[in-house]
């Protein structure tokens, strides 16, 4: 049986060897939510870049630029974080350059997994369906907060493992810990994150309403995959490789 | 109102500023267990070192080693990382070295902080009342498993900072997570460790009254302290300080 473990922090990726396996990327509040929104609305590709100057530099050849730092747009850029910025037809067919203060800089720290995935509360069931029929060891990979654990990330870890025990092994004390802390948060999931430090700095920046839709179970189905260096759905690459 | 906040594994040290704060290192399983039990004994100091080497090195200065690695007492040491190996008057007054997995190894990631104080199950109450008295912001540095966050150090954090709402506040998702978890698990705290990855290890090693020691409440008084290097109990420098 394969395993699934968590990676509770971008600063403890090292203690992973990805060899082989599946990544899933998540940062709920809001890069992965909000890249999944995204695709559902039919952007082309997404490039998650780490600094704002690489962002700015694709923006100049072409790319629709899309930065955040602390929750907020940063100048200078079309699109920032939030999901629904991306509600709009016309970046559908366009490629986006992406940088988040957390979720896109996680990205770059993982190195030799065989797939990188993102997943967000808004397309778990799907990827944990998708996950079934793989069958690889899975490192859940959470974004945190500038190296620092958070919540939420850690509740979609929980989450996600839950689905996948009939056919898992949890491995590690981070995995126990994740299931173990969702168990007790999923009848009231908004509620037990009143605690998040992001939950309350997104709620002072007057995103309520962000924080209501990336917290909303299986709004959509689509899985970004990240393909030589650039994210787009899963869908996509299906065709194209099997 | 000072605060408390958790860092969850060694490798996290760097996001904490410990500059003016105290810091209680806990390594339940079992070091810091295991240091309050060799001073109820009449231990004079516990000199902590990172490497096998060093160890053997104040040995040779007549130092009493005690070294333990992947739960195992190292050979060519008088003593492991047992709680009970130090159940022996003869110990008394006497000055040991000491090198564990984890917890030795974590006090020389802590830079900065004003006090290091050692906590565990065992002295739990002494330090929480001990804490009350001083009023300085608090980080409880979780010793992990070589760089891994685990369960039982976690739950440690959480029935601490249980004990210091009154007067702390709690800061960051790691003290909301372990507060969490330990409300969940405070009664049955050994049925919820039965998923510990080290409890597995210990129990395999055959160490299951280790275990049921270091879980045991409050059985000592005794706070050990780092001063100049070494660990002594807290009663004799508050009688040569204050």
């Amino acid at each position: 049986m394969p395993a699934v473990s968590v990676c509770l922090s971008p600063l403890l990726v090292n203690l992973h060897d990805f060899k082989g396996k599946i990544a899933v990327v998540v940062d709920v509040l809001r890069a992965t939510s909000t890249i999944i929104t995204a695709f559902e609305y039919g952007v082309k590709s997404i490039l998650p870049v780490d600094s704002i100057d690489v962002c700015r530099d694709f923006q100049l050849k072409g790319y629709i630029g899309a930065a955040e730092r602390e929750g907020k747009k940063v100048k200078g850029f079309e699109l920032g974080n939030s999901p629904f910025d991306y509600f709009n037809p016309c970046y559908a067919g366009k490629k986006i350059v992406f940088t988040t203060t957390n979720g896109t800089r996680t990205i770059s720290t993982i190195k030799k997994a065989d797939r990188i995935i993102f997943g967000a509360f808004v397309n778990l069931d799907k990827v944990a369906v998708y996950l079934h029929s793989i069958n690889k060891d899975i490192v859940i990979v959470c974004a945190g907060w500038e190296g620092e654990i958070n919540l939420e990330d850690t509740l979609f870890a929980g989450a996600l493992i839950s689905k996948l025990e009939s056919s898992y092994l949890r491995e590690g004390d981070a995995a126990a810990l994740a299931i173990k802390l969702y168990e007790q948060s999923r009848e009231d999931l908004s509620g037990f994150l009143e605690e998040s430090t992001h939950v309350r700095r997104l709620k002072k920046l007057g995103l309520q309403k962000d924080i209501d839709f990336c917290l909303t179970l299986n709004k959509y189905e689509i899985i970004p995959e990240l393909v030589n260096g650039e994210i787009i759905p899963i869908k996509n690459i299906r065709n194209a490789i099997i």
